[in-house]
């Protein structure tokens, strides 16, 4: 995906505080433009659509986790220090943009056909790479030979969802989540 | 709750496949006579609308969670086999009835007044019974000192999320399932 303008970014950020705020189907292009304080026909000149918008919004963070996790599979780490820099992907994604990852996880089924099938093979891509590295992992012996089917959901179902604790806890420090959170993923509570 | 008729008890079964599969708001009573092969007036002799049986079915689940974990906090065991229950009681719950769980995370906004504030009540209990078991097991140094709210939302996220692994994988072995997942929860993968 192009690099969108700046004006488009903005329109982008206050679309998904909206977005999360009222759900996607409720908000109008009316709304946005009310919220950025402009014209709605000048909203237009900018973009064409609410499915415009979330095309922008989605497409953009799916292709940051793509193309991170094919770069951390691709490096020559240890499979634990993989996991370790893909939790850290998921972090530094939900501490920069909490309401848009919300709109990627409730509003997706909303994007048009070709971006839809688009962000699903990105999805499964993702799942598939992430799931390699386990295994790896388990057969190598560097990670302890439990279910890799439950391991993976272990961990996604943490880190997928932290948009939702950490929305509700702005002021949490990033440090402090990111040195505990790997910790407990990887290493347990006991 | 009382312990509602055997044939209540069908009408919740059904409703909470259609709800899962259709969306709360877009299934009619006429629908669910319809999957039950029955006329709507013959329904609405056992039940009175949609409302009360999403009350059915909630209810009934988060009652049986609050009144577990109460009696899981009220025993003399340590705090990590404390743990250890409650991730059991996520596991029985979700493998004997994924459906209404869906429910219970997707619609339990629709609950009328009353019963959304029973149920909210009863969640925030769940929530603090739980960051009081974890909590404890820190001070005691059973439990690794990493943030509680970290341990809290970490095993949360994973067991709360669970009807939704599971509702796609219904022949995954409930007793691998329970085994590994306490493991990875308790232990980590390292």
């Amino acid at each position: 995906m192009q690099k969108p303008s700046e004006r488009k970014l903005e329109i982008v950020t206050v679309s998904a505080r909206l977005f999360k705020e009222k759900g996607y189907s409720a908000v109008t292009m009316r709304d946005i433009a009310q919220a950025m304080d402009i014209k709605a026909a000048s909203l237009y000149n900018h973009i064409k659509s609410k499915q415009e918008i979330l095309v922008l919004m989605i497409i953009a963070i799916a292709e940051e986790y793509t193309e991170t996790i094919r770069a951390i599979a691709a490096s020559g780490e240890t499979s634990v220090e993989k996991i370790e820099k893909v939790i850290q992907l998921h972090i530094d994604i939900t501490v920069r943009n909490p309401d848009a990852l919300a709109s990627l996880n409730n509003d997706w089924m909303h994007l048009p056909k070709p971006e839809l099938q688009y962000f699903l093979q990105m999805r499964e891509e993702y799942e598939d790479i992430f799931r390699a590295i386990v295994k790896k992992g388990i057969a190598d012996g560097e990670i302890a030979a439990y279910n890799a089917e439950v391991i993976i959901f272990s961990i996604l179902s943490t880190i997928r969802t932290l948009y939702l604790w950490y929305g509700k806890k702005k002021d949490f420090n990033a440090n402090v989540l990111k040195t505990n959170l790997k910790k407990v993923l990887l290493e347990g509570i006991i």
